[in-house]
């Protein structure tokens, strides 16, 4: 077994145990546990040869200096923050991994044309604050007006969390980072989802981060007595969404291209045995990899609702409240990345990030590529996250292969 | 205008003013409204030439003697208790319209050969006490053990609300009548459906009330992200329930019949806009006039869904909670009922009835017919209830007809 990985392994248990609770990992944004956190990977960064510092938002930052001194580097980073009872490699494994590849290059005494640089963001869940991606937004110098203000559940604003933790407020514009400071970002993640498992595959490259649209939706028609109307007079908005909730199946299984819709919620009004409902508000969640495909298979979709409440003699009404862009990886990375997966595992795997990452936000910037790592049924925010060392011990291989070879020129 | 008719629109009036509250008709069992509705429907009674008595359940009960004394009788009833925020005309009707074809001999001093029995029924809607049918069980002497301890929702039970009432809760079986008492029991009711006004007729006849089924269904499928897991790979318990809900639908209309079946409530777990629905709880209600039929369409559509799992790879499970037994309107009293109405109208519709009735309970012990008026948009349970004086009018001529008919042999 790779020494590497099994203590990329240790590391993640190490981290679990910085909880705001002893039984549910818990490390949020500014709390004392995200400070301890930062401490415990800096020790390593530097263990790794790495200059270490924190940056004005909170980020743990270390630097693998290149053959010249402030040369340009790759940036190598995930998060180190949790969802509530979450699992232990969301984020970390992506910091923990990087860190191996550097201490590689380190214990070889090997300096690249390029530095590497490891950031382990502060936060990108959202758990604290309800607003996402603040550490890698840092990165960007794209913090919103407003975020300081933004408070957390016990009244805390961002500026008063800073301030706790021993941050200045006034200096978050400083966390941003030149264009020219990185030629490449690259983000190592667990997979979140089945598809690598389902493959046989340990590793595997994101093709883009999901665009997502988010749409509340309705069919109104008419309540009635489900003893007295008959089947032919009915106007049961349920039947018409259940109509829907089909085509809604088939025609995103029929799109192929990566999409995938989602009916999570549906509640039926008045919601009685012995009522038709007379009316169904219902949720869809449509997410693809590229936001042309994304948009046409929306419309479509819409269009049937309306010809299906049409024919029905309905009502039916779509209100997009949630709508964000696909993120492309970029193709020379995707490449690079591909090439060394092969090289560690035989073939490759394109798939589109089903989840949000760090990467959305870098890619404003700079050019983005993202490996993926399989995990145990696709389950993560739950302790049931779970990897295997031996998929650790590829990832670091091929994530070690493709930095080297990018850092190189 | 009919008089009769205008007669029985102003006293359904009237009865609509017996409420507990001023703004919305509530009028349930052993209330002070409940005896006061009695004593005003027994005064009509007696105007209209019959004996009048309250018997030991607190029906109001009227006798229009026949040609000889003690004959047996034609059993005129239905039910003077509403829901909630009731309409005027659930029930009250079919005593008030009795009352007019009594008053119409009465008048014109006829005799027949048998007498008419007019009944006002305490309790059909089971608002008080959250049982149903009281009045018309008492009639048949078949109110079960325990439903005098039965309590509502002010802890008061069935039997201190009789004392409260005057009545003697050690008396409930003197209101049993003999089986040769009654020769044909004939209700005439709202339809509480919207058939008669989509057929464009006044009236129809009731060829059976509907027998009922009630299920809680549960399809079992996994959870997942609604953005990392594929449509292939889905176990998505909410489309389950869609492609079933749609051969419910399909089913059920092509089986004919007159049989119904509605999903009124859908829950979806965890019921998360971006979580592929792990499972959801539906409930299932199929009604038909004939059981056998009824159950052989239910057992299809079990199967269906079934078989939908299976595929789908999920489970299905489905509960009966309850059954109620189809009740077939006599084939004498239906034809006898249809010529009185194609004699008024031109032509008769057979329907069955969503809804229970009185009809149910006096099925056990005597051949019934149930006579069905239009009632505007099908709406009943709601103030907005209502029919019009000219149905009425022929609804009246009709039962006249009908009654005459039967009880004159």
């Amino acid at each position: 077994m790779s020494p590497a990985a099994e203590r990329v392994m240790a590391r993640a248990d190490a981290l679990a145990a910085i909880s705001e609770s002893p039984d549910a990992l818990t490390r949020v944004y500014l709390s004392a546990q995200h400070l301890q956190a930062n401490q415990l990977v800096g020790q390593w960064m530097s263990q790794a040869g790495m200059t270490v510092w924190q940056d004005s938002v909170g980020n743990i930052c270390g630097r693998y200096e290149g053959e010249r001194e402030g040369a340009r580097a790759v940036l190598l980073g995930s998060h180190l923050d949790t969802v509530r009872n979450a699992g232990r490699y969301d984020g970390m494994l992506g910091v923990l991994t990087a860190i191996e590849v550097v201490d590689s290059l380190h214990q070889r005494g090997i300096r690249l044309a390029q530095a590497i640089e490891i950031v382990g963001f502060g936060d990108e869940e959202g758990t604290r604050f309800g607003i996402t991606l603040l550490g890698s937004r840092g990165l960007t110098g794209t913090w919103p007006e407003g975020w300081l203000e933004t408070c957390d559940a016990g009244g805390v604003s961002v500026a008063q969390a800073m301030v706790q933790a021993g941050l200045d407020p006034s200096r978050v514009a400083l966390a941003a980072r030149h264009q020219d400071d990185f030629s490449a970002c690259l983000e190592l993640h667990i997979e979140q989802g089945p598809c690598l498992e389902q493959e046989g595959l340990a590793l595997g490259v994101v093709e883009a981060i999901n665009g997502a649209r988010r749409l509340n939706c309705r069919f109104i028609g008419e309540a009635g007595h489900a003893g007295t109307v008959p089947m032919n007079h009915r106007k049961d908005a349920l039947a018409a969404a259940a109509e829907w909730m089909m085509q809604v199946e088939n025609a995103t299984l029929q799109h192929g291209g990566n999409l995938v819709a989602t009916v999570g919620e549906l509640r039926c009004f008045p919601g009685a045995v012995n009522v038709i409902p007379g009316e169904v508000a219902l949720s869809l969640d449509i997410r693809g990899p590229q936001d042309a495909p994304l948009d046409a298979l929306l419309g479509e979709l819409l269009l049937q609702a309306q010809s299906i409440a049409a024919r029905r003699g309905m009502h039916f009404a779509a209100e997009e409240f949630y709508r964000i862009a696909a993120t492309p990886c970029d193709t020379r990375l995707q490449r690079l990345l591909g090439e060394a997966v092969e090289s560690v595992q035989g073939r490759s795997l394109s798939l589109p990030s089903g989840a949000g990452h760090d990467t959305i936000a870098l890619a404003e910037r700079w050019p983005v590529g993202m490996l993926f790592v399989r995990c145990k049924g696709g389950i993560s925010h739950h302790p049931a996250e779970s990897v295997m060392a031996e998929d650790v011990a590829l990832a670091i291989e091929a994530f070690g292969l493709a930095v080297t070879s990018l850092a190189s020129i």
